[in-house]
């Protein structure tokens, strides 16, 4: 892990998450575009993400999110390389509740990053934002991606039929939900 | 049934769903007031809608909404008097799916007249917006609407515990979901 | 006249006045576009309506209109097919008043379709916007148009020499006015 | 007549108009007061203008109608002291046209500043802005200001009935034109 | 001169300083593209002024700068002719400061137009704004721009290294100040 | 040092400096209130920032400021206590320079705490930001805040006379500079 000063949530000697600034734009695409195929699998949004501009647009709008005291949108760095990205869908103050989201390139899979991501979000949504529920959603047959609520301790709380539109046919998706009283670190 | 020209869906004879407009603001203040005990024991914003001015606030941002082809917000006009509100969340096209919301006055309950109107928008949704989805809505414990849901052939797809302040205590909502193949008119 | 929901000023069993919303764009593109050299003759605006996209920015900018209680604009429906479009331009408050707009392709002429509309929006202005004054301005050549406030009723206030650029030349306009005392139903 | 350098359109040694700026609203919100009675027969806006605060608001968006190519609001200066206001209303490139308005202190009032002003602007419109046509709308019964078009040569085209609440009534307004090629300086 | 109506600081006989105003914009993209080489030795602007519409949304820019009250910016004008702009860059009220910012074709050199109006604006800024200081910087081997303030009797007060980056290099930039006790006309 | 998840630019086990975020407020409110009398020595800033409130409306400014990619402003934490303010003014991207400014509460001075701040934020200027210049401005009496870049290797460039307004009187301001090929880490 490098010296060097740098704006983030560090998770381990390893790994840390970094809010997206402009300009980490062309590493955003770069990754993007070379899980092009993996990504498009469950994610609906690899289409729209073609250019560095693209990234710039998704970036400038995510800042704009984090500066509206809305959430943010992170990097995972593992070893100073992009591995994926994290973050809090539009935050609810009024129920304290938050949806997380996260993806990760193939490369990085297998090593534990996305659920000690999961779980840095998690520790943050509790505590240093004081939220009272935290939910993720994924495709029901989306397995790996299922896997991570599972590992946390989420319940599964429903299934929302034909609920996403992932370029060619509808998914249904789970609903998971963690309440800040049954988390224990 | 007064025959003079009115922006609106008309239901019946009897009823019509009025998209806001500014100059209703004095009413829709005072059906609230009238009905704040009632209307507050389950819906949230009823504490955040005291004054006139409230109201017009509630119905310009409800425009904007209109304008931005996000869904609209309407009353449900009984005999010229008004009853209630229903209208669409924010429309999401890429998934083509919306969530319907509805409240009405103690003193007109009981006359089918919600489900009249839901079951309007439903078809609004699946014919003239082309949707694919609706979903309602409602804290668990909130029999009469729920039965609105059941009544009109939704599937409850889950429960999401704590999901909603109350002025003094979360409540879990159960989602109840309709599909555009599921409908016969 | 189909049973389906729409949201509408109904007109009669034929007709019916429809705020124009983005799906609509299609429509009014390939309407205007049909009709482009008959409607060339008197309207400034046909040589900036040429694509979809054109009308789509017309019909976000009157739904603006519509938002911040300017007034609006609406489709004219004949059996389910769009005719033509009248609507009000920037609503004025303060002193009461507004002016219609107007314009119908040329194959539903003859049928008394404008006269129709013109009196619906103007019944509407005196009696559910309660103006003092609607303004009709004509071409003082456009035999036709002149006609609808002639028919209504309207008054000829003025000439306005030079007051409206036509693609190639100034054109005279005339001012009919009419005033809510003055009209009876 | 100072010779420090301002910001103005020069009309004679002891007359010019300048564009309205902050620093000005002190004196233009005196001077509405003290002529507060006389404005407000004809003048519509002068129960809206009462503060230092209502002048700056005025100025702002005066600049803003400057900024954005619409025209522009003038004070009129006589001998260094602030006697009068006179500007376009929103300019019309398409057509080419404008509308100038005015007003003057008691004070100033038979010493034929506002034909000066007004001469200045028309000149300015036809000259540096190239249009076709000015318009002047009075009260019908204000005859000071009507004489103003009068003697500069325009022509009465109309009147407009009701076209004005002014208070507690309504005014008939007397629309005059005067195009680019009947001027002679 | 001309004895035509405009909107401007005169100068003298010859010279006056106007706001610049969009119909401005062809002619000063044709004085900058004629000067292209000349200007870009020094001002670090000219690569990024290349068509008339970039005039234009400098223009439109600057105008939102005057509709601000952060200063304005103006062309040079010598017997009807462009010859080169003079502005404030924004205006600080708090501490009561500005810096002027000066460019002239090469046509024009020699003739000591730019001191009058760089002495202009002084007078302005301290009599007209009330200001207390006025800066300018300039390039430090800028010879003919740095010979300005001192003619005008300017401080040299630093140099700034490094402090602008001039298409392929930095350079050092010297800041002089002035104060309004300093001046006396 | 807890070891909760925090966003932050670590500088060691006791200190980081955190991005201001709305749930701040209090705390940035409540030690700018403690240290009225000794911040206003020197910073001209502190008698508009009264309230809660008014850290709510300084870090919704900071964070726009980050969101448009313009830098960012932090707090210093000491221990989990906040201590001070540090941060870049508007980053210009073309000249690739920044200003840092910065403050510091009385009972967390003498012990190096701001000189730790300084390095790390123009270490992280020059190597995650690469520009090529900071700069530091300081009133020239005070001889705390101008010890700071002297310690650090600035150089002093310039002294600009009546630079800023400090409630009662203008001071001099020292500019101090450092290029990136002067540091070593």
């Amino acid at each position: 892990m490098t010296l060097r000063p740098l704006l983030c949530i560090r998770i381990d000697d390893d790994t840390m998450l970094r809010i997206y600034e402009e300009r980490h734009a062309q590493e955003v695409a770069e990754l993007v575009d070379q899980n092009r195929a993996y990504l498009r699998q469950w994610l609906p949004w690899v289409d729209d993400s073609r250019t560095v501009e693209d990234s710039k647009a998704f970036i400038r709008s995510s800042l704009q999110q984090f500066a509206q005291n809305e959430g943010f949108q992170t990097g995972i760095w593992y070893r100073d390389t992009l591995a994926g990205g994290i973050g809090y869908h539009q935050l609810d103050w009024v129920d304290r509740k938050v949806e997380i989201g996260y993806w990760l390139s193939e490369a990085f899979q297998g090593k534990g990053l996305m659920t000690k991501a999961c779980r840095t979000l998690i520790i943050y949504a509790f505590t240093e934002l004081g939220l009272n529920r935290v939910e993720i959603h994924c495709a029901a047959e989306n397995i790996r991606s299922c896997a991570i609520p599972k590992r946390l301790g989420f319940t599964q709380e429903g299934i929302l039929r034909d609920s996403q539109w992932l370029y060619d046919r509808y998914v249904n998706m789970v609903i998971y939900g963690l309440l800040a009283r049954e988390w224990q670190g």
